[in-house]
């Protein structure tokens, strides 16, 4: 049992003109049915292991640098010591900073067959409107089979499906893999999200998607060529206010700032930790209070050109491909180092097409906001933008260059590094100006921002774990954790959101109109679904991407919920977990087999969950 | 001297066919040639008198509506006491919320002719990207003669004009008349606003300025129609923006916290006020706490709508004045009260066009962020929007209603609440939805949040004066003040700013495109023009709203600059004053006499001016 957004992509796979399994569904009425995911593989953990002593000794003496590469080797070491056959899957995980290291095996299937999926318009109900809400209407649910030499896995254990809905207070758990969290960092990193990187953002954002809804309307080549960007900048403005509102409303800052005081008493009070001290924070605050300062400047210049302009990413990474490749590995930027040679040129050669009229709009508002940002008198500015407008230089850049053409960037990256430095054009010459004034704010960042701060987290996360050891979680790594919790409403803009949806709910908000159509199966169907039946819940598990696919498990052990999201306030748990608001949104397995009976009539599968 | 926005209205009013002095600018060679402005006036404060005595025997031992009416009869029988000339304004002003009332009288003068404005171009140079910013370059002067008895006035005292610019470092001083600040806010009305209300109405507005923006991009009647409310949002951006950098940078926020924990300690601490105690602040706290759940329903329901769309503000006033007029004054909606119904009369027979594709464009926008800002599933969503989308929803108002016809609004106004309750079609019947949900909302606001906080803060207001007399400054009051400071620079994103401009920095900023284009007259001029002269300079004096045209004094008495601006800090004056970043923006007099002397040639005005 999955999302149906995490098997969207096999299903898109096998699509082809005949067979839309995205609009209409798949559901493989016989076994032989039953289709195989070219990329989709399931990892069982099968064993917990304590390397922290190996690797200590590994790493004993050592710093910086050479710290992290004994770091690395003696990971390598260790993981293929565990295993390299095809079917394990060995990861050492680093947990409270180095306080403890843990070795996880897995098993590995890699032969995985859908069973069942239903329509996108259901799965994903209420579109960018209800995303990361909550009460919700979807049934964001799949079934794959996982294979094993060719025949279907027999498991001796497994999780039995509730027959009854669940219901408010019922006590939940949660297994899954919880992708990442940032609860570690300090309240001066607290504050600088909320009051200044996390607002610029906010208002930038509202004002580009205010700009690509806009420009979307002015037809159908307009809508279709802007909806990627939109999607994406909207998803994106959720997760920034939902971490926002985490710290603005609730305690979570108060508690960080009392918490913050007693553990540097704590700190202080201990003789072996007299190189933490008070220093740590004070230096993560200093480097913070610089962040403040080149915030908008590195993210007008170095972060959003090429998150805005897929064509004037190209120039850039051109421009950079041929100013880095020359260097050793260590001493180039980042995303150009050997590792991410490969899919660097993918996405450069890549023809995915370029739309001008999309471009000249995001380029030329960038250029506006770059302008009124930065200021019309700031050097930088003037560097780039001389006497020109805005929407005369985005003209000229979009009109002059040749970097459309996928063959040519092909022709320029074979042609290294030569080829590139003599090739010119508006564009490319325009990401020339452009470059030493984004390196400059940048390596300011990475200097004097960045690297304080990663070294001083990291003296204090050592500090933490010498003192309270594992009676405080650490930060999410994408592995196996159990969260607990009740199924519970909570209180939103003064007004209670009820805990449990149901199918009468589903048909209520349904308008016929995207993202509100509830498709065919389910209009026929109405009559013969029990519409009282539980569709989804919330509940106070502590969830974060990654969770996605996660059982809910009850009382007596049996699956009573499928995770799919979680609202708006759970993207705050990012930076703590607030339980009077923070939910996880999951499909009631009840609402699976109602719909699976008698909306798609999956009578092989119904049989199987529920014998 | 004063600024050129401040008789830009009646520049327009000189205006006809032939003579555009808003484009063209105006100087008058000849004393004969001077013209008089049909609504301005000049007022002198020529008395202060402290009436606190007589205010408070006519009010003592009242309270609440008591004190009201008392405290505006006396005020009424003083000011008419006080002169009832057509020449003479008195006016009995309230300072520490009661704590003092003093009677000002002021001479009036009505024949104002003017003397000399430049073009807009220059006056306003740099548009919205340069409002509320420093470094500037705008001559944004104008010069008026006051009349009397029509002759030029003679006044003995008169502010010479400095003959050298201004440098960093040297003092400067402001008369003007402050229009209103909001220092007295608890901490938890800055939070409020800090967290909530500044946050939602900046991504709001962003978001609408995106669309508007590229609404304007569709042609050349979309432009035109949207111009007006794109400046209007972009006007208000740039003041939150400065509001909001108030609270979330500098010292303000942990400043007012102190000063607060320390006050209220003074207060508990004095017997006499044993009244106030700490129940005040926690009033004032509680009734912020409750206006924190209803904020986002009070701005999109009741706040929003009727400033989005005059055609929806049409139907809603019909609506609310049909409601309305039947009740005593007193328990009438605010702005249906008697006083208030000339003026919104008015407003709803004025034959101003009604724009039908951008009325469609910012409700079907509107719609969409109540849908998302309060949840598809939220009842007042559903009662308002039903199954339509909000596209949908804004063509059927828009096309379907006759209420953008302003002889049907005026018939309806005059048929009285008979004739208007009787009319129907869907724009009116719309706003018969919104209408309870939004008096719903509006008097939870008003009788929970807005009557406690008045209450209170008058409370802790008279605490104040109780213990610290005059000892801080009261409040502005739109009255005369004199503020002092220095000229000075200032640090932004990292950088510094410098205090002083030339006229090079002005033709080096021209692009010759608006907002960024010199008018005729300063190109032909620029080998004339002595490039080194100051133009603009920042200081540290304390101004906000209604400073427009104060002169700035130096150390020997002369004016030596005229204030038009502040930068983006100086807007967050409302809550509090930072010397670190708050800027007053003045033309330098040099500058003014400069450009007089070699781009206007208006030898006349300098030999007056510089003798």
């Amino acid at each position: 049992m999955t999302n149906h957004h995490c098997v969207r992509e096999c299903l898109s796979e096998l699509a082809d003109a005949k067979h839309d399994y995205i609009a209409k569904g798949f559901y493989a009425a016989t076994a032989a049915d039953e289709k195989r995911c070219p990329a989709l593989e399931a990892n069982q953990l099968v064993e917990i292991t304590d390397v922290t002593k190996q690797m200590e000794v590994a790493t004993a003496g050592k710093s910086e640098r050479a710290f992290h590469e004994a770091e690395r080797t003696a990971k390598a070491k260790i993981e293929s010591a565990c295993g390299t056959a095809a079917d394990v899957r060995c990861q050492v995980v680093t947990l409270y900073q180095g306080g403890v290291y843990d070795l996880y095996k897995y098993k590995r299937y890699q032969d995985i067959r859908v069973v069942f999926a239903p329509e996108e318009s259901v799965a994903f109900f209420g579109g960018d409107p209800d995303n990361f809400t909550f009460p919700r209407f979807d049934l964001d649910t799949a079934f794959v089979r996982i294979y094993d030499q060719g025949k279907p896995l027999h498991t001796d254990s497994y999780l039995k499906f509730a027959t009854k809905g669940v219901k408010a207070a019922d006590i939940a758990f949660t297994s899954g893999n919880p992708g990442g969290t940032d609860r570690e960092s300090t309240l001066a990193q607290l504050e600088y999200q909320r009051d200044v990187a996390q607002p610029f953002i906010l208002n930038l954002y509202s004002e580009l998607r205010g700009v690509l809804n806009e420009f979307g309307t002015k037809g159908p080549e307009e809508a279709r060529t802007s909806n990627t960007q939109r999607f994406s900048i909207e998803n994106s403005l959720k997760a920034y206010k939902g971490r926002q509102l985490a710290l603005v409303q609730g305690t979570l800052m108060a508690d960080k700032a009392r918490a913050e005081v007693d553990f540097r008493k704590r700190v202080t009070a201990d003789p072996k930790l007299a190189s933490v001290d008070g220093g740590a924070w004070t230096a993560v605050a200093t480097a913070v209070a610089h962040g403040r300062d080149i915030f908008v400047r590195n993210t007008m210049l170095e972060r959003l050109p090429s998150r805005l302009s897929p064509l004037l990413r190209h120039a850039v990474d051109l421009n950079r491909y041929a100013a880095e490749v020359g260097k050793p590995d260590g001493q180039r930027l980042e995303e150009y180092s050997d590792a991410n040679f490969p899919a660097l040129k993918q996405q450069i050669v890549a023809p995915a097409p370029i739309h001008v009229k999309l471009e000249k709009t995001v380029l030329a508002w960038w250029l506006t906001k770059v302008r009124e940002d930065l200021g019309a008198s700031d050097d930088d500015v003037r560097k780039l933008m001389g006497k020109r407008s805005p929407e005369d230089i985005a003209a000229a850049l979009v009109d002059g260059t040749k970097l459309t053409d996928a063959k040519l960037r092909a022709r320029l990256l074979a042609g290294g590094a030569k080829a590139i430095d003599a090739y010119h054009d508006p564009l490319i010459d325009f990401a020339r100006i452009l470059d030493p004034l984004a390196r400059a704010v940048r390596s300011d960042y990475e200097d004097n921002v960045k690297a304080v701060i990663t070294k001083n987290s990291g003296l204090i996360a050592k500090a933490r774990f010498a003192l309270e050891g594992r009676s405080a979680y650490p930060d999410a790594t994408f592995t196996l954790r159990l969260s607990y919790g009740t199924v519970a409403g909570y209180q939103e803009n003064g007004r209670t959101v009820a805990p449990v949806t149901n199918f009468a709910g589903a048909y209520a908000h349904a308008t016929g109109r995207d993202p509100f159509k509830l498709p065919d199966s389910w209009i026929t169907a109405e009559k013969a679904v029990n519409l009282d039946t539980n569709l989804d819940f919330a509940s106070t598990d502590d969830i974060i991407g990654g969770n996605s696919g996660s059982p809910v498990i009850g009382r007596n052990g049996e699956a009573i919920g499928l995770i799919f999201d979680g609202n708006i306030q759970s993207l705050g748990g990012d930076f703590g977990f607030d339980s009077s608001v923070n939910r996880a949104v999951a499909v009631d397995v009840t609402g699976i087999t109602e719909a699976l009976k008698s909306i798609y009539h999956a009578d092989r599968l119904v049989k199987e969950l529920t014998p």
